[in-house]
């Protein structure tokens, strides 16, 4: 009795003949798992559309309605899915979240699963049919349609492999895997093939968009391995899981670039107790997330104080930061919205002692210069000049031999 | 506690525009009704364009399946409609036909309602907000979601009427009411203040889109009355009603044209007992509905027998009934698709004897010949040749002096 759970993402099931396909590899997946669960998300470009029908009714919609509204493209994906499988004599049913049994929290358009009850899916299988969810969504106490925010589909595949003892959830996607960095940009990038939790985690806030950071807490906490696939290519991908399960741990195993990201700085802040947590209060207040941080060396009694936040931020940042300088006394404020972060990430880092000496090394032989710096246990973060992105993903993606 | 159920068509919600129009007539309705019930259909064509998608995946898609995709369009636009109040103030939540207590039978594409249990409507109603429900949905015993066939939204906002004590239902449509004759087709056709539920009905089954047969059954069953009108104009429109709060019982209320009719004949049958059972149970047997039916007078021991059918259904009709001619030793059969079935239907017209000849007169001076004939207590309708459907209607229409 093998049990498998997949997810289908957007663009692996855009147009009708995407969905076609999709249900010709479902069917063929059979062969190998008796008990196959599927979560699918809305087709294309669905959900943005019905958000832009919403926009034109109201600048500031009800997320309650919100939810309403957006939950019914996972609906449609999954019952044509389930009409193709029928097609080519697969037995299947589809079924929304409520009718999957997840039970969610109140908080519409983010809500968070709480329990889901899988007898219903239990139900289905146990009649020989795939079963199909629609992902994204739950139901709450109220019996009222919430969905799960961004990566939601991915969370509702996780939390059902969870539900149903699966040890293992195929994510299926537009691309082959995790790479060593963003083929786009970096000439030669490879495929890994495994990557821990962590390392994905690091790598997916560092701006690589394979999966949503919710969903691999999720598969980590209940050590759920995910295989991030290709839906156009069906070749094996990526398996994410834990780093003790590692066959080998590198020391680094994939470059990540950041543009979403901006500098600030205050300038000549006296250097008297409590001053930095005055500036990051105020911050937080406005719910400004702060990245990395720099407190310079003191000179003259005072210090520059420079953080990043992201970009979209930076406005309201400036603003709030021009009123503490005037409370403080401080000098003057200034910023830089056209910059990069640049990181490594590897979970053999921490054993390693000379890894961020070979990055700053990489990235001063090809002339760049370096703003602030980040490190945690498994990764570093290195601020450039956005201009210099793509050349310094390239020599460090080199330096460190990824492409081998 | 004044309470109105109101029903808006898919053409009454085609466009974001179209739903800021509704949900500024809903915000003034309020000022009337305290408690307010708007039912929905899904967006201009979102039903047919789902439909179309299907139809890209499978060529006989499960009824289940179907209603699992078709479902989303009234979920759609009650959240949309909503947001749409919200925005201009108006407190208002949307429910699926699950969340309204709509039960129905299990019969995909075609349930019916067997139960409503009103308490979340209640609920939300008490809490001072207007409930906008999704149409032309209910949920089956195993929480399936299931649609009502064609009318739907229709027979949802009348049962809703009945389990929640409202006297009236607002049925709002693209058309000012019901009208004596096709605008399009007669001159001088005149929108009707009211009609009994008997002429309805059998206006709908003569042709006139205007109501869906089964919400006019529902609404004389339990006695609301149906107020058809316009959501383009928001005039007055035509309110359906039991015979005897008529005003006044016309004689004439309306003629009506069914181009949708063939006739089809067997000739000289054998006059023995019998033989029209033979032809007709070979022909119920294959669900083939029969309208009128004429059987002539014999001449040398054999009867011709003449009927209708529906056009669609010609082809299968003659098969059968040239088997059933050979097997009774009959002429032969004959078959005209190029006819039309013009009717008038009058709540009066049982008191009043000469009706049938003053329609027949004014068919006669315009030189147009009937070719078959029948009549019930509200309703005569003629058979003619189908070149000949507009003259007739306007004939008739200005014979009973309805443009007064």
């Amino acid at each position: 009795m093998a049990i498998m759970v997949q997810k289908y993402g957007g663009s692996s099931v855009a147009t009708p003949a995407h969905i076609k396909r999709v249900a010709g590899h479902i069917a063929r997946s059979r062969e190998q798992y008796d008990r196959l669960v599927v979560v699918v998300s809305a087709m294309g470009d669905t959900t943005d559309d019905l958000l832009d029908l919403a926009r034109q009714i109201s600048g500031r919609p009800s997320p309650r309605e919100l939810d309403m509204l957006i939950s019914t493209g996972e609906q449609q994906s999954s019952a044509l899915l389930v009409m193709a499988l029928q097609e080519i004599g697969c037995p299947a049913i589809s079924l929304t979240g409520a009718q999957s049994g997840i039970s969610s929290s109140n908080v519409h358009t983010r809500a968070e699963i709480l329990a889901i009850d899988p007898s219903r899916v239990v139900k289905e299988l146990d009649e020989g049919k795939v079963v199909v969810v629609a992902g994204f969504q739950g139901v709450n106490g109220n019996g009222d349609i919430t969905t799960l925010g961004r990566g939601g589909s991915d969370i509702s595949a996780v939390a059902l492999a969870v539900a149903l003892g699966a040890p293992v959830c195929e994510i299926y996607t537009d691309v082959e895997g995790v790479f060593t960095s963003d083929p786009r940009i970096v000439k030669n990038a490879r495929r890994l093939d495994e990557i821990s939790y962590e390392e994905m985690l690091e790598l997916a806030s560092l701006g690589a968009k394979v999966l949503h950071p919710r969903a691999v807490e999720f598969a980590q906490k209940f050590n759920v391995t995910l295989h991030v696939r290709s839906s156009f290519t069906w070749a094996e991908g990526t398996l994410v899981k834990g780093v003790d399960e590692l066959e080998n741990k590198r020391v680094v195993s994939g470059v990540a670039c950041d543009l979403n990201t901006a500098k600030a700085v205050i300038m000549g802040v006296p250097d008297r107790p409590g001053v930095a947590q005055k500036v990051f209060a105020a911050l937080a207040e406005a719910n400004i997330n702060i990245d990395m941080i720099i407190q310079s060396m003191m000179r003259d009694g005072r210090n520059d104080i420079a953080f990043t936040v992201e970009r979209s931020a930076l406005p309201e940042a400036i603003e709030i930061m021009e009123r503490v300088a005037r409370e403080l006394g401080a000098e003057g404020v200034a910023h830089d919205a056209g910059v990069a972060k640049v990181s490594i990430v590897g979970a053999g880092m921490v054993s390693h002692p000379g890894t961020a000496a070979t990055m700053f090394g990489a990235l001063a032989d090809a002339g760049i210069n370096i703003e602030m710096i980040s490190t945690s246990e498994i990764k570093i973060s290195c601020l450039i000049q956005e201009a210099d992105a793509q050349k310094a993903m390239q020599a460090i993606h080199e330096r460190f031999h990824l492409d081998a």
